[in-house]
């Protein structure tokens, strides 16, 4: 394997499990308060499609790591969606 | 261009920009508490990593995205660190 190939596994590795001490934050606390829903929205659209694209070229690393980051980012969704509404502070 | 690289550009788009709308959160309420710094730690080195990958191999769609997540994601963390702890609730 390449040095740049080992890079990019590196790279998508830490970006796709980095959602996950995210979803244990907000599992934790209940807090999703300072969490824009329009980030998470847009971004698990975005995943989504890159999902499609992965899929229409048969791209198996593509496939596997926007899979599993779409499915942290919904937990995410799902936790912000259900919180009660507080007043912003600050 | 075919579909699937059509799909491609819109993905990154997405995933690039749906960051914006959580620095605008964070800079109006100043409010960091649930967002996790290790996240946004772990994800940041992802996003280094993929500027290298990008660099090493000329693709230069991949050094302005991951470029401007970055960017977008180290102003992120300057909020966290920046922002007084508060116990978690919940």
């Amino acid at each position: 394997m390449t040095i740049a190939a080992s890079i990019g596994i590196a790279a998508a590795f830490l970006t796709t499990v980095s959602f996950v001490p995210q979803v244990f934050r907000v599992m934790r606390t209940r807090d999703t308060h300072a969490i824009s829903l329009w980030m998470y929205l847009l971004f698990s659209t975005g995943l989504a499609l890159w999902l499609v694209y992965g899929l229409m070229l048969g791209l198996w690393p593509v496939i596997i790591a926007n899979s599993v980051t779409l499915l942290l980012s919904l937990i995410v969704i799902c936790f912000k969606v259900r919180s009660p509404k507080r007043p912003a502070q600050g």
